[in-house]
């Protein structure tokens, strides 16, 4: 272990950072979050065992299924649970689910090829993942049009040149060009050559976990792989209260091969739970539970996140929306939920409805940003580039996001108060009707003293105008332009990647195309 | 009292409503907020005692000037301060200044002329009031310009028409068309005559803070006034550490008069106070209570709200920033200092940098709105249509924010945990894989389940495209157009509104105009 560490930690790579230099783009990686702030917490004890208790009589009395899933169902058949097979439902003894979750780590390492890049998930800690899903993709030059391989591989150039972009996510966009049966094989191999941040597993069929296990041995070797987690995939409930077996089939593969699995419902708050935040609560925690029950069946231990995605829902028109009080206040809740349980947390994202990186956009995301920092997030998927509801990865947004994702970082860092920051002498040496600006203490400090964002606009309004007047899109598009044209991949050993390169080869000429 | 209250009451108009009604737009005014959640606490007792003790240090060491009124430096020598009188300094014993803070009240209700309209400020509570002071307008048709009288009526109007907007403010725009020495008479009766919301008094004459008070006497009664709150005004101090003679000559009118002031430091981080969070914080607390004990010396009881408008600075341009991390940090931890002295507390607002209502503009406001919500501002003054640093008034951000504001509103009601928010038969009726649109407790519970915006964009993709495409600025133009067509003025006993317009037209008569 150690020698493989040492070894991939010598190919730090200089190339794009000299690159980099040349271009005047930095390339940096912050640390993960480590929070030094107290969190929000808006449900009180009475209202915390309310929902803990109803969450035990949902599952005792209503059950979840387990769709066409006859080993699962005599998983929780010896585990003691009353399964009912013709109903495919779960009726799991109250108390049963959460002492099931007791075999769950409450911390989980995500080892990247680059240790520099590993990330810690659970506690104080907030790791940010970018968006995860969109079938189309939008620019200011092009639109909106259906996303291609082409198109993932430059936002997973992005998170590997974003400062506070701690991970390089999963499926960033859909490369609908490339078959559905194949393309996990490029989004995989697009992770592991073009960035060397952590990265997530397939989950659209068991056989696509088992390749996604498989290349990782590639990368890492097969024994790290067996010790160490090294994919973080999603794994997604389908509420109310169904665990389908395509989505089990892979936690299964995941949990057996001691790889990480976030336990995800997903909820749009109306349709597929109830209208009540409470209500709403009371169902993710059963699900949650249930699910992460299910993953110490299959092996004691295996590493999993409690995830809360809850949208609410506009009742005028049926759509999801975002960035909404309800929504944060479910995000607030399930996190109070999680640390009772001792578990990592996944929720929020740079969550909005809007089809533009408009304004609307922003203050959805920054309400989202705001809880998921104060309500004690452990890793955050969709940090940076959802739009429309997450049809839609934008380029622009991606990095407007991944920019804001640095005020997170300096909020949760607190506000030291030692002598330094006392600064007494500084208001002594200046005193009233004085000015700070060319005092000792400033200049001292002032590097480090605020938090500037490499993208948003504070020129001087004349400045602003002779420029061309440009708003936020389009800044943020420059700045893509600049970091893509910036971009060097960082450096991997050549035997490995051709390794890589081989096992996709192979497996691509094993089946035939299928698009469906 | 009573029965001026009761009057004023049976004036409640139906006009307005009766036309809106037909306009399609609603009018609806929202009580203040009341938060029933916890706050953001972010300084521990340790830090918090070393601020207070070093505040106290620095006002007996270093101390404060006050200029150009040799009445206040008087009023401390007999007080016991240290006065040089030179220096135009005061220096004040430890502890005296929160000792002198001690008389002032811990709330404050400010009325309006519609009593419905009354709020409270300190406590629990957040009263949201509009941008104060921008030179410049903006809208998405006329581009940036000097504002007018006209612009500055129209903002009053959306004001009066903004449901979550409890105030109708102060100068929400400079308007440059009106003799600098006779537009508060203008604004003060736009104020009066346009809105019932209550509303805050000129600052930028001693003589013009008596204008309002006399102004006041006519719409609410000379008895009433002496004995209610019906002016909050904005007091700046000159940070570092100075009170000039003007601020404080108005404070004093209103202070012998029981109306309202907010002491507020106006400081750009690194410029005006040092560069770190607890410096200023330090220097902050030292202002205020010289300040607001200053305040106590014209009166004690007067009633006052501690204020901190504290942005950060762009240390490559010295820009001031705003919606950063440390002006929240420091917006929290004024809010705790505040709360421990037992004083209302003014900060925040919907701040930002941008020239424009884009995303920059949107992240930055969302930011401080959510350190305005969890920080425990009790007035938030700029709380809608603050752009480009506060030079700029924008009709379309104007009600954007207000929108917005209906977010803070949810928010802090917290959430329900009673039976129904329980949802237990929901669940039970729907069980897993159905859907909880049609059952029972969503239908009964859907109007109010979900805060929803009255302009953002929840449309399906092709509608929106079909509708030409519109981000939220065009959106915002279009409510704003909307808004000023279905305005019609609160009805006014039409005697007051003459004693009004005549007491405006014989203050003006009595002066040249002057434009300095």
């Amino acid at each position: 272990m150690a020698e493989a560490s040492a070894r991939r930690r010598g190919r730090g790579g200089g190339g794009a950072a000299r690159r980099a230099a040349r271009t005047g783009v930095k390339i940096e990686a912050a640390k993960y979050i480590e929070r030094n702030i107290p969190l929000t917490e808006i449900l009180n004890e009475e209202a915390l065992e309310i929902i803990e208790r109803n969450a035990d009589i949902l599952l005792e009395e209503v059950g979840v299924n387990f769709v066409n899933n006859k080993a699962a169902l005599d998983r929780w058949k010896e585990a003691g649970a009353d399964v009912d097979y013709d109903a495919e439902r779960v009726r799991i003894p109250r108390g049963m689910a959460r002492e099931l979750c007791k075999t769950a780590p409450s911390r989980i390492i995500q080892h990247a090829r680059n240790p520099e890049r590993n990330v810690e998930i659970g506690g104080n800690t907030l790791v940010c993942a970018p968006v995860y899903g969109p079938p189309f993709v939008r620019d200011a030059e092009g639109g909106r049009r259906y996303a291609t391989m082409a198109d993932f591989e430059k936002f997973v150039k992005l998170g590997y040149m974003s400062k506070w972009l701690h991970h390089s996510g999963g499926t960033v966009c859909e490369p609908t060009d490339v078959p559905v049966n194949k393309r996990h094989l490029d989004m995989l191999l697009a992770h592991m050559t073009l960035s060397d941040k952590p990265f997530m597993g397939s989950v659209t069929e068991p056989s696509r976990a088992q390749d996604s296990v498989e290349m990782c041995e590639i990368l890492f070797g097969k024994e790290f792989v067996q010790e160490n987690t090294v994919m973080t995939s999603l794994i997604n409930v389908n509420s109310p209260m169904t665990f389908d077996d395509i989505m089990m089939g892979a936690l299964e593969v995941y949990a057996k091969n001691n790889q990480a699995c976030i336990i995800s419902p997903f909820i749009v708050g109306g349709a597929m739970a109830p209208v009540s935040v409470v209500g709403t609560l009371t169902q993710v925690l059963a699900e949650v539970t249930a699910g992460i029950a299910y993953s110490q069946l299959i092996r004691p231990g295996a590493p999993v996140i409690f995830g809360a995605f809850v949208t609410s829902i506009d009742m005028n028109s049926g759509a999801p929306t975002f960035g909404t009080p309800e929504a944060s206040q479910i995000l607030y809740g399930a996190g109070q939920l999680a640390r009772r349980l001792g578990l990592p947390f996944r929720s929020g994202g740079g969550l909005c409805g809007s089809k533009l990186p408009d304004a609307q956009a922003a203050y959805e995301t920054a309400h989202t940003h705001n809880a998921v920092l104060n309500g004690g997030v452990n890793f955050m998927l969709h940090s940076c580039g959802w739009l429309e509801g997450g049809l839609v990865a934008s380029f622009e947004k991606f990095v407007m996001d991944a920019d804001q994702l640095g005020v997170l970082h300096k909020l949760a860092a607190g506000v030291a108060y030692d002598e330094n920051a006392q600064a007494m002498d500084a208001v002594r040496e200046v005193g009233p009707g004085g000015h700070y600006l060319g005092c000792a203490h400033t200049q001292a400090n002032f590097k480090d003293a605020f938090w500037r964002s490499e993208l948003l606009d504070y020129k001087p309004f004349e400045t602003w105008e002779d420029e061309g007047a440009r708003d936020t899109q389009a800044l943020a598009a420059a700045r893509v332009a600049e970091l893509l044209g910036a971009y060097e991949a960082p450096p991997l050993d050549p035997e490995i990647e051709a390794r890589l390169r081989a096992y996709v080869e192979e497996k691509k000429a094993s089946m035939p195309d299928a698009f469906v």
